[in-house]
């Protein structure tokens, strides 16, 4: 007689078994959490910081900040007074749902509403390695240009979210090249609901809709409807 | 008897294998090889289009050119009339050498004096992964911040060329916060030999210098001086 062993469904990565431990940790404290994922220098630390400051009096934030060695955008959003924890990846391309559990386990989760993870900058890896969280949110800077969803698919087929940053430079003549309908129409070709948010974390504009989905979504988790 | 097998210098991967023979064959055609390695958006294509049309009757080039899925920067090279094999890595992070020799199989070697090579819009992965290249060119965009270098450091450790693009938006008030200065510095920390061209792909600032050092370079490997 011969057996069979099925493994479908059996053998789960290292990062498989932290992403539902972390997905089962963050549906206990009923935390909203992020996955925050872009290129380098699309603004995602700008924009997690003029959120905090929005947001201080509505809901309470906890940061897992990614960085391959530095720690300058971690003691950034530190100094906003925001529990954040540091994770330095030594020069791996993307965080692993691992490196969450360990974060989680140092943040005060009964205390929190929403966690942010801001992931290394890359628009390729990090969407292939789910951390646990809640959704994903993708990055794109006007100055990047209109090409990058159709050009970088992954990252924007699996966001639930996209900001298109650095709106204020659309104002300003011959500084970027960028179709916001091109760019958008390609996104959502990817991802019919994409919902997205064109803000400047330099002006503040778009920060009341992104704001304003920020706390009508933790505010659903809390009363789990 | 124990015996031991010294295994440093044997066991190549097949990515090494093929970046020997990528850089034999470079050097049997004299050809100076350029990987050019950036994050999405920073220019890589604009820089490549007005480099080749300005050195049109001074270099033969061709260009080996990187994409997730899509062929939008390859038609726009092959639109200036350049030799352009398109890669297209189906998701993969970075391009691979065994790419780059299959490429070059199609390319006339015999009569070019440079091959770009344009990898994927990543400023983490690629520059792991030797190519058999003759040098690494990184790109980096005054919108992308000046904290860049420090942050993403192996692939400005590991190039030989910087090129500064954007550089029009440093002189529009209230677009880009970048200090050249402390980018610049935060890269020579990581590689004293660095050569650092300030352009725009726009405006063509800076190109004067950026292509006498390749007319410089492709004529030193063509005399073997």
């Amino acid at each position: 007689m011969l057996e069979k062993i099925d493994i479908r469904g059996k053998v789960l990565s290292a990062n498989e078994k932290y992403s539902i431990r972390n997905s089962d940790l963050l549906k206990e404290h009923k935390i909203l959490c992020l996955n925050m994922i872009s290129s380098p220098g699309s603004g995602k630390t700008s924009i997690l910081i003029r959120t905090i400051k929005e947001l201080k009096d509505k809901i309470r934030i906890g940061v897992i900040e990614g960085d391959i060695k530095t720690d300058i955008d971690g003691q950034k959003i530190s100094d906003t007074g925001t529990a954040t924890i540091q994770i330095n990846t030594e020069g791996m391309c993307h965080l692993l749902a691992g490196h969450i559990n360990e974060a989680m386990s140092r943040l005060p989760m009964q205390n929190l509403d929403l966690i942010f993870i801001e992931n290394i900058g890359n628009l390729v890896c990090p969407s292939a390695f789910d951390l646990g969280e809640t959704a994903k949110v993708v990055v794109l800077s006007t100055a990047e240009g209109d090409d990058k969803p159709a050009k970088y698919p992954s990252t924007f087929a699996r966001a639930t979210v996209l900001l298109v940053n650095k709106t204020d430079m659309l104002k300003i003549p011959n500084t970027v090249d960028f179709d916001f309908g091109r760019a958008t129409a390609d996104a959502r070709r990817l991802n019919k609901s994409l919902t997205i948010f064109p803000i400047s974390a330099k002006t503040g504009d778009g920060f009341a809709g992104w704001c304003e989905w920020l706390v009508q979504y933790t505010e659903k988790l809390h009363h789990g409807r």
